[in-house]
Formats: structure tokens, sequence, C-alpha cells
């Protein structure tokens, strides 16, 4: 597909639009899910978030959220990250797919609730990686999309993989990759805890929350990470700092904050001063 | 993207499945939605159709379903056939797609019940027209789906177009899109009439159905409805049959029949002599 020029009417409407740089958001799905049960979505959160950003009304905007409760427990239960092995996963992965639309269903309906012309584009109808890496991404479309002034809501999903036969791509790999294909502004990251901390702060009641971090103590910080990391299914943490480094480094800036707590997405997006971590590139 | 050659153990494993050519069915929207009432699914229909395509067991299979009552009341209420007018119809594009998704996932859900590993594919997301017509396609994907013995299910739908900026794209033309593109085997097509007649049997009592019709009597056909059509928002009989012209003409013979009697489908699919309109090429 090449990339397709809009007649100019669009071009001259939109363009206050245009000259602003995306911000990608994601919401975590420890965030819009109840991670302990099983295909739960927290209702009461995603209203609260896609509030907040009815609010701060930032565009170009980007959504991508996480799988949570929905996506994870037939992910593992068919090991679909760990690729094809027999013909008996194939429900798996259908299955893994299906319930990411459910949970994309309901956060789409709510932001098209509160008026915000949101539109759920499926990672794995465009997106193929290569042992669990993003091969081949045509950003046309979705950069039509933002051109327009809707706002596209991507999520972590069951994908075809050329090497593996199928993968789970991030959440956490999206947003890096359409932060760094569309220049992004800024990306904000919603996790369940306050931000980045010295030690995990669910096991550790002495770990301090981080504010500010470079670029280069966030790789020294990931090593360190990585070195004491215990089993994590989902990436963790660790995951998420490490698929944003190729981001960071691009000169995009992070914020990490907590989507459970209210008003501090509404204060990241209008870049006022809340509590989180941040990376400077 | 280019075409990926799947590793050699997927494609020992699916060489049964690829010797075979796909067969494409298409769900009408008055079969599998209740076309009076919006938003309103008819499951008793859709759980009794995935049951006689479990029966029939065809692979490789690639299923399109219209939109009925979920499509038609947002996109005419936004006029989004008509393309980009002002930025109030963005919602109305956004909530088009919605009610897509919602009624894809009802009958995705239902083949999933029956262990048909079926997966939703957003046509949105990889296809963009040119004043409605299909533009720019990438078959890639879908054919990896088939090649792994996935059932791609596809949809009619709200898309990006680059000319009036979106447009509504038909199950039809996806049928016949998708057929060319794949080298069908057959097109299966489920309407709420027995199939094509002399004249509209709804208004008409003395309308007969046309067992059998050739290429040429086809189009000498579509030429006689076309001048006597009156409003038909849907594209209606004629639109279907000028949709599916170029496939007959690559030599893709068509059934067309009705989905709301039962075992027809199921026969159609077993290649056995049931009631409708065959459409040699």
């Amino acid at each position: 597909m090449n990339r397709i020029i809009f007649r100019k009417q669009f071009i001259e409407e939109v363009a206050a639009i245009n000259l602003q740089k995306s911000v990608v958001v994601k919401l975590g799905g420890s965030i819009v899910t109840v991670k302990e049960k099983p295909y739960t979505p927290n209702r009461r959160a995603v209203t609260r978030l896609v509030e907040e950003i009815k609010r701060a009304d930032v565009k170009p905007l980007i959504i991508i959220h996480g799988g949570g409760s929905f996506g994870h427990p037939f992910a593992k239960e068919y090991n679909i990250a760990g690729g094809y092995n027999n013909s008996g996963q194939l429900i798996g992965f259908s299955k893994t797919h299906q319930a990411m639309v459910a949970l994309n269903r309901l956060i789409v309906s709510a932001l098209i609730q509160r008026d915000i012309p949101a539109i759920a584009v499926q990672s794995s109808a465009f997106i193929v990686t290569k042992r669990g890496r993003i091969l081949d991404f045509n950003d046309d479309l979705i950069q039509r999309m933002l051109d327009m002034g809707l706002t596209p809501v991507l999520y972590g999903d069951a994908v075809l993989d050329m090497e593996q036969g199928f993968s789970i791509l991030s959440g956490d790999q999206l947003v890096a990759t359409l932060a760094i294909s569309f220049e992004a502004r800024r990306i904000i990251i919603c996790v369940d805890v306050d931000g980045l901390y010295t030690d995990d702060p669910k096991l550790n009641p002495d770990a301090k929350l981080i504010r500010e971090i470079s670029l280069d103590e966030l790789k020294a910080f990931a090593g360190k990470i990585r070195k004491s990391i215990v089993t994590d299914v989902t990436g963790g943490m660790y995951g998420k700092i490490a698929e944003l480094i190729p981001a960071v480094e691009k000169g995009i800036g992070v914020k990490i904050i907590n989507g459970k707590r209210a008003n501090r997405l509404y204060k990241a997006l209008m870049n006022q001063n809340v509590k989180g971590t941040e990376i400077r590139p």
C-alpha cells in the first residue's frame, strides 16, 4: 500500500490537528480488567479513564490497551506465545483474539459514549511478527485515521508469526513501535503502581519511587531488574521498560503513572506535574 | 508486506487442506440479523447456520457476513457511504464500525463454541477503498490464516476511502474480491429468498425462481434489473449480482440459496442438489 495523500479538503480541515504530533497512551491490562478474575473488566476504571481522556481533549491521540484477565488465560492455556505446535492450539488462538475483541469493544464503546470518535484497530489484521517481534507494519491506515480526527484504539493481540506460526504481540511492544512510527510527542503508560520503583513495591515496602530517570540510568536499571527477575509471564515492569527503550532512544519522553488513581492520566495528558516516573530521552 | 513462506513443518501439516481451494460463504445481513429491528441479531439463525457449517466441515473456508440491522442504521444516519463531509460524521463512522464488531463477535463466538477455529478479521484494518471500491488489498494475512487451518470471518464495514475520506465496503464486494484473490472453488450466497427470481418475489407472487443462469444471461438480467430498480439503499439483489459478475468471469461458480431454510447451506457446502440459483461461469 502506498502512502496516499488525502484530498486537499481533508488536509485543510485537519491542519490544526496535524501540526501536533501524537500522544500515545497505554492503558495497562491490570487497570482496565480485574487481574485476578478471568474475563472481568474493571468498568469503573474504564469509565473514569475515558472521562479523563475526554476532559483533557488531547489530539491526535493513539490509545493502546493490554489484555489483563481477558487476554492472558487462553493465551497461557494454549501456549500461544510459544508458537504453533499442534492444530489443537488453533481454537486457543481464536479464543485469545476473541477475548481481546470483547475487552476492546468495551473500551471503544465507553469512548464513543463520551463522543470520542474512537475506532478499534485489530492488530492481528495488519501486523505479523517474527519470533514475537513486529516484522512488518504498515502505518498508513492509522496515519489516515489520525489525519481525519479519529482516535485509533489498538491492543495486544494473538498475531500470526512468520517463524513460529503465531505469537503474542504485547501492548507494550505496540506502544513503542507506534510511537516511533508516528514520531510521538509523548508516551503515557498507566500501570497499577505509582511508577518505577527501586524494587518491587508490592513485595518490598522500602521500595522507593523513581521520580525521574535518564535513558542511560534506565538501561542500567533494566539490566539490574533483568538479573534479579523472577518468573513473570506478562513481562511485568521489566518487559515494559525494555520495550520502551527504543522509543526513548528516538527522543520520545515517557511518563509512567498509576492509572488506578483519579486524575493522574488527566494531569499527564495536560502535561501537568503528576506523581509518577518521567523517563527523559 | 512480502508474501512469506511458512516454515516447512506448517506446509507439511496443512498440505491436505492446501490442495483444496477455498469455499467462500456469505451470510447475508438479512439472515444473521432481524432486519426490521435495529441492532437485533437472529441468534437462532446464526446457531443453525454455524451447526450446518460444522457438519459440512469444508476446508479451507472463508466466511463473510453483511450488516443487516447492525450496520445500516448508523451508516444511514451519518451518511457514511457518501463520504466525509463534516467532522460530526466521525462519531458515526465509529458507531457503524462498532456495531459491525458487535455482530461479528456474536457470529465468531458461535463458531468458536462449535470448535471451529474462527478468527475475526477487521476489513477496515487492512482495506482502503477509492470511491467505495476496494483499492488495495493485501491477501497474505488471510492466506496464512487459511494455510494454518483457521477460518477467517470478515464483514462489510465502514472503511477509509482515499478519495472521499470514508465509505461503506459491502460484504458482497468483499466476497467477490476475496474469491478472485484466493481463486475460490465456489461461492455460496445465503439470502432471505430462495435465489434469483424473474421478478421481486416479495412483491410479485408470479415471480419465478431461476434455477440456473449462465454468465451472459446473468449480465443481461443484471441490466434488466438495473433499469426497473426502485430505491434500494443496501444494493439488494441487483447489488449482489453486479458484485459477483467479476468472480464468475474468473470461472468461479456461485450458488445463491435461502439461508432461512434449514439444511440448504449444508447441502450447498456438500455440493449436493439444493434449491437455489446456480450461476455457471
